[in-house]
């Protein structure tokens, strides 16, 4: 019999962003193969087998659940957010370039999910009304360079910036330094999100105008999506008192 | 009693990709607002009052919204996909500006939605697997300059780039400059997808070199979604046959 693997977006972690397309695909699995947070989101049944790797060795995860699948197990590969968003999805296909016969005949499949930015953005208003850029600023897949040209050409042609992996033990600086970066392109007092574990019962909501956002760099975490807000963006009081974070659609010609 | 005005995500069309959040919103409603055909997506039920308008008059229908918030209802704005990405989120921000006093109390929420890049990349393989750009190719709210600027950043710094709004018939031409630009920093063998419809029955997913999507530009269409690889972005074979797109996790250093 032939396998398959399907690599599935888990949200943000509350289960109602769960998509019914991934609940269908993680009923249908025999096996979970993941970091260990995300597997543990999965409830428990019967016949399910679980299979919890470390964060940082997903092109090994990839591949043992490949040879899973080639044993003819229904996989799922499960991924926080959406799991073509710097996570697990690439790993796959990285891995299928190997394309090992033990692996012939495996239908594969993709299902997306709520990414942080879109939960973030969500929960904070509408910042992402216009264009938009998103980069990891973990330098562990990428040179630090490329990542300071990226974040420089987004912010010079006034895109929102959504920062994914802004720090951990191993990147303490990163972060202090892209917003270092911002600063040379956005007021003082543009907005900056530091959206921690939304969805989840310990979600933070922080906006900071961006020269105290460079001071609190360290306040944020690998949980926490970080938002530089385009010129253009606001914060706004509602109707209800509470203060929204959004991005005008009209733009108007730029400096 | 105050009312309440939920702006929500209806993903891209199959039902299957609406979050259960927004099913308990929807079925939360006392009234519908959006654009027609998004609008049509909801299934009928008593009591729920539809409030269907033409999909140029985003503020309008903010206000209307607000107003029907302002006596008390419980308004569900629908867009498709994520109603953050060039949706009603931002419009419904808007329109709060103004702050009429008859729209003070209400609760406001955004519920997200599986937007089409999301979809689009799913259905593809695992084509963000790097950092990447979304950028509306209208120049309704904004100068063709501005999108032709941010478009070149985002090529020159080798995100992959998605386009919303890639063609209509009011702007026949657009898509196909964006192509050529494109041309200019990628091979002419450089994938790109036209994705459209993604989880609708008329669903068509077509991936092409660069040069010849440039050919094919005007068969795109409002409900296409554009994706220029990143310069590392490729086609691969899957183990049953099928062809997948996707960009490696790693970058090397930059020309």
């Amino acid at each position: 019999m032939t396998g398959r693997l399907t690599v599935i977006g888990l949200g943000p972690g509350d289960p109602r962003w769960l998509t019914p397309a991934a609940s269908e695909a993680l009923a249908a699995a025999t096996d979970l193969v993941g970091y260990g947070p995300y597997v543990d989101r999965v409830p428990h049944r019967q016949g399910l087998v679980r299979h919890v790797s470390d964060n940082r060795v997903e092109l090994d995860r990839a591949r043992h659940a490949l040879d899973l699948a080639g044993e003819g197990r229904a996989v799922a590969v499960v991924s926080g957010g959406d799991p073509g968003i710097f996570a697990m999805a690439a790993a796959v296909f990285e891995a299928l370039e190997e394309a090992r016969p033990a692996w012939a005949g495996i239908d594969i499949r993709v299902e997306p999910g709520i990414t942080a930015v879109l939960a973030a953005a969500a929960r904070l208003g509408a910042p992402l009304g216009g264009d938009f850029a998103v980069l990891s600023l973990s330098d562990n897949l990428k040179p630090w360079d490329v990542v300071v040209r990226r974040l420089e050409a987004a912010l010079a042609a006034d895109f929102v910036v959504a920062l994914y992996n802004p720090i951990s033990k191993a990147r303490p600086w990163q972060l202090g330094e892209a917003l270092k970066l911002a600063a040379r392109h956005r007021s003082p007092d543009a907005p900056v999100s530091f959206a921690r574990a939304v969805g989840r019962p310990d979600e933070v909501l922080r906006v900071l105008p961006l020269a105290e956002a460079i001071a609190a760099a360290a306040s944020a975490d690998m949980a926490t999506l970080v938002l530089i807000g385009a010129s253009a963006t606001r914060a706004i009081g509602g109707p209800d008192g509470r203060r929204f974070l959004y991005t005008p659609r009209s733009v108007g010609r730029m400096p």
